[in-house]
């Protein structure tokens, strides 16, 4: 056979096949009618085990595989049509369409917020992209800045999620199970670092150069060249302080502009690192559960049961949405047999009643799936 | 209508899709006989777009998605089975099979083998898992075991990739990608510390126990009941090391059982972590391709395109051959706009054609793909 007659035929299958999908797609929404009176719930595994079985039977041995594929597919976007039709709910979903229903409201000019580290600190340059006013509570770790905001103290925290050289910052990740807040914004900041010293000296007096340790390895191929001598301090902000108070034009800095200027000290020169694309996210949590205009990104955590599949099962679900994925991030479970807790960030519109049930079931389905948040990235 | 009604329904479509499905399968089939001939790639985007574009019109709107879904799985599914009718095959793919006719070998009893550390370190605990005989050479750091590897010092290396309590070993995810390397085996050793102290020393004497920052964390409610002060140390192996030379009787280090007897330690009280359930996964690594007897686990790594979907995508192919994965770690690449190099590990049997076959697609089809390993894990 020529490509041609067989796509032809392949085309006049196609046709078929989507007549019987649409019309089964249907039927699976006339189960969930019925369910919904009933009182059931919309997985049932036994039936889905036996239908693949039954169903295995009639094709070749070679494409059962393949078989198996296509029907657990057929079966996520089933679930994803019948939990539409019935209209999931649960405390989340409710809460949500609340919020939605009152209208959108915006970030507020000015807030307290809770950051780490001190003054001059890269979290503190992301509030400020934040709020064009703000006061800043500078607290010893992250979580600190979890307490700040779950205690009332602060009304926002802001915390580094990812950076594009380093990857997530995983004690934040491990920090979000403990505590309860929401994520109300999140912004891309570029991180560079300036060689910064005393007004008094200059690029030839500097001999030792002080920084956080990864600050250290971005801008190493400078270090080296300049022949200076290197020394890891807690973070760039902590290291720019000691430079300001040391008296000694033999010392330098590496950290922010912003960093540099709060501690009176002179630029030596700016963009030492490496590499031009160094990028940090960072998050601004609330307690509360609260969305703000424009919001696009929804990020979730959940358990997933420790068997085959069961990721790519919960990826399906997504995806039968059209939820695009942008991040994923697993962690373990602390004294569990490498036994994992997933983080899921994927683009969406979480004023789609779809989004909104697929939520409510997955809240309905496992006692460790939270709800993190709905919001904006700000570039 | 009932539901057993409805149920029956969806059965008989079901059995007309399952017929249509294998026909199409079929014909795929074709088309790759066709495409071998005329040394076409398998992959035809524009055909797979087209195709559901067309479909989408055939559906409720409120089914487009579904629809989209559905035929993703049939491309998977469709281009499976073309790889397994084409034979496609790559370097890689060649250099497997050619291992697999000659038959598998086993490990040696007794091997040369380069562990990060001091004597007493874990991952020398973990080679003696390996090889019943065996001579380690200790190197300051993992890139040090990678080299020692590649440069041909050592023919085997071990390094820990995984803890159950803290998470990968990013470091060695990083490194995987400098390295020319194999994964040749696997182990999980559980981790136990233990309080380990002079000879002449008592469970009373102690005042000041040392270790690694994270077998502290372990530790904590022990040390926090006893009243001890703690001080963090380079590693385990290392602090069991100082307590020996120190000649202090009120000083106790946490380490294994065998790190303990390496240094003459008396072990004051074993099992001081707080839970019983912490493991690491060490690898084995060697230069060369090398798969032993009862390989049963297959990782590779690759970088994957910043589009939507990209990784569902990655996940069907695997999914479709009944390949279940076992773990992901994704790392950004250094320099690059939050791009990431992903690692996968799966369950899957290296001696089936489908699965070299896939392996060779995914080496032709990036740069960036490296199969990292087969080998079998030991409990």
């Amino acid at each position: 056979m020529e490509l041609d007659e067989i796509r032809k035929r392949i085309d006049g299958i196609d046709d078929k096949i989507v007549e019987l999908f649409a019309e089964r797609t249907n039927l699976s929404g006339e189960i969930a009618k019925v369910k919904a009176q009933t009182g059931k719930g919309i997985t049932d595994g036994d039936r889905e085990r036996e239908i693949i079985f039954r169903l295995a039977s009639k094709v070749p041995q070679e494409f059962t595989l393949y078989l198996k594929e296509l029907y657990e597919t057929v079966f996520f976007t089933s679930k994803a049509y019948q939990s539409a039709v019935m209209g999931k709910t649960s405390a989340t979903a409710e809460a949500i369409k609340e919020l939605i229903a009152k209208g959108f409201s915006k970030l507020p000019a000015s807030a307290t917020v809770a950051c780490q580290g001190i003054k001059g600190a890269n979290s503190g340059v992301a509030a400020a992209k934040f709020f064009p006013v703000s006061n800043i509570v500078y607290v010893k770790n992250f979580e600190g800045v979890f307490s700040a905001v779950e205690s009332g103290l602060c009304e926002y925290g802001v915390l580094p999620i990812e950076n594009s050289t380093a990857g997530s910052v995983l004690e934040v990740y491990d920090l979000m199970r403990k505590h309860n807040f929401h994520i109300v914004k999140s912004v891309r900041l570029k991180i560079s670092h300036c060689l910064a010293a005393l007004p008094t000296a200059d690029i030839k007096s500097v001999k030792k150069v002080i920084s956080h340790p990864q600050a250290l390895m971005q801008c190493d191929e400078f270090i080296k060249k300049r022949g200076l001598q290197a020394e890891a301090d807690e973070n760039t902000a902590v290291a720019a302080k000691k430079v300001a108070e040391s008296g000694d034009i033999t010392l330098a800095a590496l950290c922010s502009k912003e960093c540099a200027e709060t501690y009176g000290l002179k630029i030596l020169q700016p963009d030492v690192q490496a590499s031009d694309a160094n990028y940090t996210r960072f998050i601004l949590i609330r307690k509360d559960l609260c969305i703000y205009q424009g919001a696009d990104r929804i990020s979730v955590m959940t358990s997933l049961p420790h068997e085959p599949g069961s990721l790519n099962r919960i990826l399906g679900r997504f995806s039968a949405l059209g939820l695009n994925l942008t991040k994923l991030e697993s962690r373990p479970i602390a004294g569990s047999d490498f036994e994992f807790m997933f983080y899921f960030d994927f683009d969406g519109d979480i004023t789609d009643a779809a989004v909104q049930n697929l939520i409510a079931e997955l809240e309905n389905g496992s006692d460790n799936f939270v709800f993190l948040g709905a919001y904006k990235e700000k570039l």
